[in-house]
């Protein structure tokens, strides 16, 4: 484990697991070419389980460089819910273990293949859509995987652009058709997706009602996510009344609801939504299920649904996601959207997954900086 | 009350409230003129409450046939859920007390207004939008609400095609688009509703998977449905297994599923649905809420809405219902429709209505017979 080993990874942890085996075999025929990777350092798992236990630093030999890869010196890459529950086994899309954990992430473009034109060393490139083994110090894939982003960019935010930004633009534009002047509501509003729904929606004029849970400082929470965009800020026990429409004040009931918390929290966006609305869950965070009464289906004529990105990019729509993540790094660069992260050494990645488990209370978005 | 009357209603018990004050002044004006209705007997309740509690037989004096109307005798008509929910006061849209019982029903044109020209005496007819007031024994309303349909269909369906079949058919055709060979699941299959999409679909070539409560004679109930067309029946304690799906045989997984019932017989019918797959919820037998896993919406991808009869008719739909409804009579004069159904002489109102409200065990739908 890493947390034993200090980051000094003993010979033994040489990373050799079949699926990776040929990766190394390769370096060993090609430890001589000049098209070869510098050795690496992952964050792999060899089984399913708690991230904390399971997870370790390994070093991987130089490999081969192919005429159509790119190279590519990571530079930042986060730790996403998601990652977890790939780690633990109960994501329903995961690679087989032994892994190198990490979906998605920024890197510079260290070398290329013979046959790569379109890249060059220095470029910035991430994984889109994103992929498997992140977390790691150099990545030898084909050019394609790669697309090459503006440097202007902030690392972290690059690194961080392809799941939860997209996933909160996607829900924004995909599930209904919203006007200026509509509504929205959401909960786990600090949640990233949760702090981009309202900077796109504000900046589409659709007013967003936020619901969040009760915590300590609550009115710094209220008054950050109010500076994003919020027009009003719940906490769930806030919610406690006979009427939270009454709560509405000027703005119209919203059409759209998004719901990654699950439980009670997932009924209160049920009852802000007006008639005809639709909920879409896109996590569940409580691990409560959600629950609906028959008359909200029928008289209130409610429709529920989920999203997924993972299934948005699988049909067919790499391109389209590769275009909504440039408007959104554009967004970045104008200063139109940002969220909170704290960026942590490779070094100390224990500490970094400690946080992102919730060991150490809320905590900003982890990003690992190799 | 109409229990304590024996059905021989006192003076006292003169229908004489305010909503319907102006039918009764209306009567006195005109009772020597020849265009009035013959008097009428109705089941009425004058506040909401347990319907076996506030119902009562009145007698309401001959009524004005204005010039546009049709005076029509009823010949039969049904108590359904809804119409006990409206007497309860929980149903969303109902009448102010005092109001008379019933929302469709079939009758006999006893006279028409002057200006009528499309009916005469003798034609059968159905409230068409069903409507409010159809315990009783002579309606005086304007034709347009009226809808002429075959004699050769027998009472009872004439009587009972406007909710519970239309509900059926439009669940089946408007919800998610069914080619032959695809399946659809649904609970509550017993039901008038059940019924009908069994043999709907059967007939459409789709596959359909039953799920009914666990009950005494359930090898009869299977019988029964399956003579309908009912591929596959289970209980829902036959479901309590760890893949539900292992039990569908040749039969696809099914992409639309119906619930009239909540709890765990909508989880069953959520755990048979395709990934991608639709729940329709259009009732709530078991008064339990409908509950979901986070991961039966993100990665299973399955939606829920509802249905409702009442909110597709007031959408500028009348005439389209009406055509639907003349094919569904034409299905049941072809002999492709039925349903269990027990005509009730309106001197045993009491009993119909006791067997309605599930005081007698298991009964097949009531229907009075004026």
């Amino acid at each position: 484990m890493l947390r034993s080993l200090s980051h000094k990874p003993s010979p033994s942890s040489l990373f050799n697991f079949t699926s990776l085996r040929s990766r190394i075999l390769n370096t060993h025929t090609h430890a001589f070419s000049s098209a070869v990777s510098p050795p690496s350092k992952a964050i792999i798992y060899e089984s399913h389980g708690q991230p904390d236990a399971v997870t370790k630093l390994v070093d991987i030999p130089a490999t081969e460089v192919k005429e159509n890869d790119l190279c590519v010196k990571m530079l930042a890459a986060p730790i996403n819910p998601s990652d977890i529950n790939r780690i633990q086994g109960v994501y329903p899309v995961r690679p087989e273990p032994p892994a190198v954990g990490g979906y998605e992430g920024v890197g510079e473009v260290h070398s290329v293949g013979s046959a790569v034109t379109c890249f060059s060393p220095g470029d910035w490139v991430i994984p889109s859509p994103p992929s498997f083994g992140t977390w790691q110090t150099y990545i030898v894939k084909d050019q394609n995987v790669w697309h090459k982003v503006n440097k202007g960019v902030p690392m972290e935010y690059a690194a961080t652009i392809t799941v939860n930004p997209l996933t909160a633009l996607l829900m924004l534009e995909d599930c209904v058709t919203l006007n200026s002047g509509d509504a929205i509501v959401q909960n786990g509003a600090t949640s990233m997706v949760g702090q981009c729904v309202i900077q796109l929606a504000k900046s589409r004029g659709i007013h967003n009602i936020n619901i969040i849970r009760d915590r300590p400082g609550v009115g710094e929470v209220k008054e950050r996510l109010k500076d994003l965009g919020a027009d009003e800020v719940f906490t769930e026990s806030e919610l406690e009344v006979k009427n939270v429409k009454s709560l509405l004040g000027g703005i119209p009931e919203p059409a759209l609801g998004f719901n990654c918390v699950g439980g009670n929290s997932a009924s209160l966006v049920l009852k802000f939504l007006r008639r005809g609305g639709t909920m879409v869950t896109y996590g569940g965070m409580s691990k409560k299920p959600v629950t609906v009464s028959t008359s909200s289906f029928i008289f209130k004529e409610l429709s529920l649904r989920g999203f997924w990105l993972q299934n948005w990019l699988s049909t067919d729509k790499a391109e389209e996601g590769r275009r909504m993540i440039d408007r959104l790094l554009g967004l970045v660069q104008d200063g139109k959207l940002k969220y909170k992260m704290e960026l942590t050494p490779f070094n100390d990645f224990n500490t970094a997954l400690d946080k992102a488990l919730g060991k150490l209370g809320s905590q900003p978005k982890q990003v690992i900086k190799f």
